[in-house]
This record gives structure tokens, C-alpha cells and sequence, in this order.
């Protein structure tokens, strides 16, 4: 097997040059550089003999692919990442996928031209065989969203759990006709939650109701208008659980400005326990997502995976999720 | 006008290297590329005769460096980016600073080493002449914070014009004593915003109280503190001008808390028109900052500095600020 003396030997420069190139020192010129590798290349020289030397050729870079940044719960699941990520000396590189599985390939090709370490998906727009074909070329994480067909580590919260947990709560504030709000897409998480609502419907004998489930609502404003389309029904419902503080913000706010009252005549319950949840008037009633500590546990495995350090329990991994009452139930 | 061939003789290089250094070859000491960059800054010579060559060379990748994404001004200011970055088919990636100078660095090296072709800067930490050695390797474009030292395109509000009219309006309504809330590092737009509150506390011959400047106010939990360090003082103010809607926030919500009218006893007045300022009650009277419109510019003129379409009255783009009165004062 070659040595370095050999590749030393092979470019005509020194040992100490080629150990520099090795070890990406600053101050090497571009020709010694390019002499060096082709040597290495000659003499099939593979320097990552030890994982010290690997570490030198790793980008101290993650990658985070985030759908959507306005939503604060991305922006403190990253907030989590970010703070280990500093702390082990490693940079993050932000993708904003906005739902798209274009965006999502283009920046997991990061992995295959080692432009990042490894990669945190906080979401999943493809279906898992495609996503997978990239852990070939580096560790994958994925957290938020999960997917029984991975093999990769995931942090999670139980999302059936979480949604039951809301909706049994409602039913026991004397509510028999509640709302849902949910997005578009039918991801696992998504499957979960609803799953949770009609669950928690089904033991306490409530009929489930197509007519209350509002699809492809996101945001404050489409809280609003979830508002009105059901004071238009004839037989509206009586409480909300909405898919996140957002949604639920716009709930109330649009039901105070029609003249009805929260808790009185419309109760909310949210999901996150984002700032806004203590903001709005009255405060929510929500699911508490642990968002930074999802982002503390995802960058925490990835970091284990990338020094081969991974144990069976890093696998799957859960955190709780809580039920927070405050005043808009 | 110079030519290749001009600037290899000033070079004293041969005019393969220039054309290397201008087409960013790899294999080039860095002290070729130096004496070719000093005699086309000499010669005044501009590379960029031929758009298709380097178009062959571009990642269509733009790297944003944003100082905290929990901020919503600065999400929404990257969603501005991100629409036009993909309405041209550029992918973006999302740099954390933390505003941290080392993490600034970092990622202007990004632009060295090829992996994006321009940066978005949304505020500065280093020094000008720090960041401006990085403008040899591609184009920067800086948006929201700014410097008169700058050769590079801005987009910018006036910021001076919008602390100026949110101090006169609370002088408007009858206070004298109103205090300032901002950050710890004085950038041009901090400095800006400061001298907009005291030009207008000039202008109606109330003297500048150092005790009503509240320094290192970032977030809602700091507003509320501002409130309650502002209750112990023998005199307090009865207005405060907030850096930030989150900061404002937290004033109003800790005013409540304390038994405080607002704006019967005290009026808020905060920054940027995020969303929490029409979910809080009172709804925040606040200086609206076009965070998106922001992004749309600074990505426009991001385009053509690629694209070498830049014209004069691209290099300093001055948008609107706004004052929305609603109820907090």
C-alpha cells in the first residue's frame, strides 16, 4: 500500500507538502495542490486511513431541508439544530424545499457532491424509495415527519396521541360536533393526527362528520375563512381543532370580529404552542410540539451517525407532546 | 478599452493565465490571480464579454445570509427572495449567522469557492473593507441593513424617516416622555433609526433622556422586561417607540398583565407590521416595513449583477415605509 513518502516521491515535492494538501491547510499553492492529488491518484492513495483524517475531509456542513420558513415551527425546530450544530463546530446549510419534490432532490444531490456531511429532512415530498437511494452517499435524519418504510434515524412525536389527546378534550368540555383542519397532502403525520380525531370520536360514540373536516388550511388567514364557511352552515360546528397556532389565531380572531365569543360560543384548540399562542385573546388551548428539542435530538443523531456512532435506541425516537389548556377552551 | 492582452503585459503573465483567472480555472496560484486582479482593477478591464461562457459555469445557486430565521421580518423578507429566485430558476441557500463575524465568513467563502454564484447579504457583521474582498469572486447584494461605504447594489428603507414619524406621532398624541428600545450593536441602520427619534424630539424641543434608551431589546420576553425595569423608575415614560412588532408585543402584553391601559396609561408603538401586530390586543399602531417587496428587489437586482445588466439606479433601491395607526396608542 502507498504511503506518503511515496506520493511525496511520485509529485517531487516534500512529505510535509503532501501532508498539508492532506490536511487542507490554507497555504498551499493551487500547483502543489493539483501535483499532490494526481500523485495520490497515480498510486491509488486513499489518506482516510484513520477517522482523524477522514475528519479532515468532511465539510463540517449539514444540510436542513425545511418546507416553509415563515411558519414558526420550522423556525425553531432549525433554532434547535443550530444550537448543537454550533456547539460540535458544524455549519448549516438551509434548504426551503416550499413543498416541492423538485427542490427536494435538487438538495439532497447536496449529499451525492459532498457539499454537506449529511442531511436533516423536516419533511418528505417524494416517496421514501427515492429519498432513500441518497443515503448511499451520507447519513439522512429525518425528524417531524416520519415514514415506516425508513431505515434511517428518526425523532418524532406521537402525532395520533396528540390529536386524540385535543379532541377527547373538547368532547369532555361538552362538544359533540367538532371541526378539523388539516392540510392537503395525506403525509403519515397528517394519516396519524386525523387518525387521533376520529379515535377519540369513536369512544366517546360522536358520529364522524365529512362535512367537518376542512382541507388545505395553513395559515392565519385560512383560519379566518374556515371561520366563515362554517357560520354559513346550517348546522355549523361548535369547536375547532386546527392543524396549528396559526390557524387556530385566525379561528378566533375572525369569531371575535363576527360577534362570537371564545370560549362561550366557539371553542379552539391549536397545535405547536407557538409565541402567538399566548398572544392571541384569549390564549389557546394547544398541543405543545417540543420543536427545538426535535431539532436538538435530530442534529444529536446526525452527529452519532457521522462518526459511525449510532445504537439501536437512535433509531426512533419519541418525544412527548402535551396538552396545554389556557383560555380558548 | 483594455483588452486580455493589456492585462497580461500589466500582469506580466501570459495571457492564458488572465483568461484562467477570469474564468475562475482551479489550477491558479493565488498569486496569479492577485497580480491579474490588481492590473484589471488598474486597467479598469471588465471580464464579462462574453455572457454564455459564464453562464456554463453558474450553480444558478444564490446564498442568503439572514442573522436569525425566528425573526419573522426576516422570514418573510427570504420569502420575497425565494419568489423570485424560483420564478428564474435559482435554488437558494439559507445561511444562519447568528450574528456571528466568523459564521459571516464562512459563508462569503461560499462565493470562493464556487458553490453559489452570488450572496444576499440582510445584515453586516463584519467591517465593509472585510466583506468587500469577497466581491472579487461573484456579486453581493445588500438588503434591510446597509452602508454608505459600499460599492455594491442596496436595497433599503429609510429608516431614519420611519423612527422620525413613529416619534412624532406619539409626540403628536401628547407624550414627551417616550422611551427607545434597540439592539446592542450600533449598525447604519441602528444609528439611522436613532437619529430619527431624536431629530423629532429636536424638532419639538423635548430634551434626550439617556435613562429612556433601552439597549440589547430583541424579543418579546425583552419587552416585557423593558416594561418592568421601566415601572421601578421614578419617572417613567409613558410611550415607548419598540424596535421590533415581537418587542412591542411583549410591552403590551406585560403593560396588561401589570394592570396598565395601553394606550390609556402607556402607548406602544412597534416596527416592521409582522403579523402579531393584528393578533395582539390592543392591535400595534406600527411602522411597516415591506419585508417581501424587500426580497423582490434585492433578488431582481441579484439577477442582472449575474446577468451584468446592472444600471445606476440599481446600486442604492430606496422602498416606502409606512406608519399603520391602529389601537396601542
Amino acid at each position: 500500500m502507498a504511503t506518503i513518502a511515496d506520493v511525496a516521491k511520485e509529485a517531487g515535492l516534500s512529505r510535509a507538502t503532501v501532508s498539508r494538501v492532506i490536511n487542507n491547510y490554507q497555504y498551499v499553492s493551487d500547483e502543489k495542490r493539483f501535483l499532490v492529488q494526481e500523485a495520490m491518484k497515480a498510486l491509488n492513495y486513499f489518506p482516510n486511513s484513520s477517522a482523524q483524517k477522514l475528519r479532515s475531509q468532511r465539510t463540517q456542513t449539514i444540510g436542513v431541508l425545511i418546507p416553509v420558513l415563515t411558519n414558526p415551527f420550522f423556525a425553531y425546530l432549525l433554532e434547535g439544530i443550530d444550537r448543537i450544530a454550533t456547539d460540535n463546530a458544524y455549519q448549516l446549510l438551509v434548504c426551503q424545499t416550499k413543498y416541492d419534490q423538485q427542490k427536494e432532490i435538487h438538495f439532497l444531490n447536496y449529499l451525492k457532491s459532498k457539499q454537506v456531511d449529511g442531511i436533516i429532512l423536516t419533511s418528505i415530498e417524494n416517496n421514501w424509495e427515492t429519498i432513500a437511494a441518497y443515503t448511499t452517499y451520507g447519513p439522512i435524519v429525518l425528524c417531524n415527519e416520519y415514514s415506516e418504510q425508513t431505515l434511517v434515524p428518526m425523532v418524532r412525536l406521537n402525532q395520533l396521541e396528540g390529536s386524540y389527546l385535543g379532541t377527547c378534550h373538547l368532547i369532555r368540555q361538552g362538544h359533540r360536533k367538532i371541526a378539523y383542519c388539516r392540510g392537503g397532502y395525506m403525509s403519515q403525520l397528517t394519516k396519524d393526527r386525523h387518525a387521533g380525531y376520529k379515535k377519540a370520536l369513536t369512544e366517546f360514540g360522536i358520529p364522524y362528520n365529512n362535512d367537518f373536516i376542512f382541507k388545505n388550511v395553513y395559515d392565519l388567514e385560512d383560519g379566518k375563512k374556515v371561520l366563515r364557511d362554517s357560520l354559513a352552515m346550517e348546522n355549523p360546528p361548535t369547536a375547532f381543532f386546527a392543524g396549528s397556532d396559526q390557524v387556530a389565531t385566525g379561528i378566533v380572531k375572525e369569531a371575535m370580529k363576527q360577534g362570537k365569543s371564545v370560549p362561550g360560543d366557539i371553542a379552539v384548540i391549536g397545535f405547536d404552542d407557538q409565541p402567538i399562542a399566548s398572544v392571541v385573546e384569549p390564549a389557546l388551548t394547544t398541543i405543545k410540539q417540543p420543536a427545538e428539542e426535535i431539532g436538538y435530538k435530530a442534529m444529536e443523531v446526525m452527529i452519532k451517525s457521522i462518526e459511525s456512532e449510532l445504537e439501536p435506541n437512535d433509531m426512533d425516537i419519541h418525544l412527548p407532546l402535551q396538552l396545554i389548556v389556557r383560555h380558548s377552551t
